[in-house]
């Protein structure tokens, strides 16, 4: 028997929503769930401690960067990633494609796989699909993925399908490595296509065919309006099978999740509750704060009334709004801390609905009282990190 | 009866270490302690929690930097720092003297006060020794420092008798208005008197002789080699009454907290154990290491074998390593609670030592055995440190 099961719970009568749980070799999940990025193995400025006190039950960490900064093989002598980061839930690793991706002008792409260059050092390296299952065995997450192309938004059909199809060659390529490295592990097929219904059908229809043990869809929350990648999902949806779970990489916030469970996701994984948090953006039910704005500043109640959070449960929100002022280490962790815990409560509570036959109505309760950055604030956000990004490397 | 008393528990024939037990309305200290260093009303990134597991059992806080941001009056309508900050444990606030005196140019002094230009924004303000009184009882620690000069390192007898003259007026003024804001905090007088025998002899014995509840020896450890910091401390502990504690403000390393309690010292606080470890500086038995030297990157083992911090109890080094030099905001943590701990460990070390009557043995293994930071290292890294702070005003 596989020691990766998943079980559907319940499912929406009106939408794509389901709720259900996945066992794997390191504990159960309960979905939808939503993921927190550790990226070097270390969730930024959070202990695997505070992470199970948020009722985290699954983590992501970057092959990419960990391929690179201690090396997989290094990793492999202390056990895997479990024992090395000191955290003993299940584990997702992505292939590194996406990131891979990003470089831009530093990569060459052909059939075989990938070359780049090493944003740290310059240093050249390649991905192949076979290479890259031999380092997620060295990492040894319960979850893997494998070596994908991410469209760019906007992208000719002609490439989208192009990208597409050579996924679709490297995720076959995926399956059969596998077998050789840790056949324990539980590999996920990407769902590519770019943003042509047609080849995300197409795409959903190939990959949710393989025996792959999930999905998740990739080449998505790449720049292009929301209402975009929603309308993706409708095609690809309903071409995967229903038995088991959809992953949909990188997204989101909270009203991605709660949009996102209705199109049948989940689980999801994003970056922005902490990196937004770092920020100063804080999530209450009315919406996302600046804890930095003045009418924190001598607020003796919480950042969200309500919230069982450490940082709601100990401390006022004018300190947090002191600590994020004075940039105090501090304040990454609490403000990471309250974000994260509010997207696995949010989780719960998306499963609590479904589980309850009221999700619809949760949905419009919450996106109704919920304000989200703008897309303004949201892509001006993102051009600042570009532009952060490009001065790193 | 004062809520602060202290008691000798153990005296040391030959030497004038002792060990003792204060008892402050916010708890118990032992003596000969530690105290880790919260300038903006936080620990470096260490939680409340951590630094009660680390055996913290008091922490200081900068008057100068609080008064400026959030503000006395602010932390006052909180209930004072202990529950703004979340620590419930003992308090001892400094009097901001110290870092009005770095500001240089930026200050001007008369008989009554001081006055300053803020390093955040370069506002107006000023400081008499009335003033701080208040501004500390509106803080609100256990023990709080009254308004004091720092002589420079070097300087002339003249300006350090001048200094150390005007500093024994403001103490004096500082005990009579403390009296009209709580009573019932402990102030602590300070000694001064720079780099001059006479002066820091005359120092002790006058301030000595008034009714403070402990002593600070003030303006050592400001650039002068170490061998005349304690050289100075032969002059001062004499003249000091034995029954109640002394403080050597902004002291130390782990060898200076195991030589001055030889010279008679009570208490201990200094930003440098999580100043360094930020810098990958980590404590050991064996003395000071370089978390991100490359020997490090694959040790399987904790930072100190034997070591009974959380770091070293959950994590390897190589992964303390690996955070260190991804300059992950765990490392700082991690790192932080290692080297605190080691301090507060070796405090009580120290006080078993004493209480067994093996304390001069204890210090010539610790001494023999322990390799600081070389006074060239400690120059250089202190260079930094000013360049680094010049560019922030």
């Amino acid at each position: 028997m596989s020691p990766f099961t998943f079980t559907l719970d319940a499912e929406c009568p009106d939408t794509w929503a389901r709720a259900g749980t996945i066992h794997t070799p390191h504990g159960t999940i309960q979905t939808p769930i939503f993921m927190p990025v550790g990226t070097q193995a270390t969730v930024k400025s959070v202990s695997p401690e505070e992470l199970r006190a948020v009722g985290a039950s699954i983590i992501l960490a970057n092959t990419y960067h960990l391929m690179l900064r201690p090396g997989s093989a290094l990793i492999n002598s202390f056990g895997g990633l479990h024992s090395f980061m000191h955290w003993d839930g299940p584990i997702l690793t992505d292939s590194g494609g996406f990131q891979v991706w990003s470089l831009g002008h530093l990569r060459k792409l052909n059939e075989d796989g990938v070359t780049f260059k090493s944003h740290l050092d310059g240093s050249s390296h390649s991905l192949t699909p076979e290479r890259v299952m031999q380092i997620e065995a060295e990492l040894g997450a319960d979850i893997i993925l494998p070596l994908d192309i991410c469209a760019p938004y906007p992208c000719s059909a002609e490439d989208a399908r192009a990208a597409m199809e050579r996924t679709h060659r490297w995720e076959e390529r995926a399956l059969i490595a596998k077998e050789h490295y840790r056949p324990e592990q539980s590999l996920f097929g990407i769902v590519q296509g770019a943003f042509e219904p047609e080849l995300r059908q197409q795409s959903a229809r190939i990959i949710g065919n393989l025996p792959f043990s999930g999905f998740s869809i990739g080449g998505l929350s790449v720049g292009e309006p929301k209402a975009m990648m929603w309308d993706m999902l409708r095609y690809v949806t309903p071409e995967l099978p229903r038995n088991k779970p959809r992953h949909l990489l990188g997204v989101g916030s909270p009203e991605d999740l709660v949009i996102g469970v209705g199109m049948g996701m989940d689980m999801f994984d994003c970056v922005l509750p902490t990196r937004v948090a770092r920020h100063g953006g804080l999530f209450t039910n009315a919406g996302r704060v600046s804890i930095k704005a003045a009418r924190f500043r001598s607020e003796t109640g919480p950042v969200e009334a309500g919230c069982d959070c450490y940082t709601c449960q100990n401390y006022s929100a004018a300190y947090v709004h002191h600590l994020a002022r004075t940039e105090e280490q501090l304040y990454y962790r609490l403000g990471s801390i309250h974000n994260i815990r509010f997207m696995l409560r949010l989780a719960g509570q998306l499963r609590d609905a479904i589980i309850a036959g009221t999700y619809p109505d949760f949905r419009e309760a919450f996106l109704t009282r919920y304000i989200p950055a703008s897309e303004k604030i949201r892509e001006a956000q993102r051009e600042k990190w570009k532009v952060a990004k490009a001065r790193q490397q």
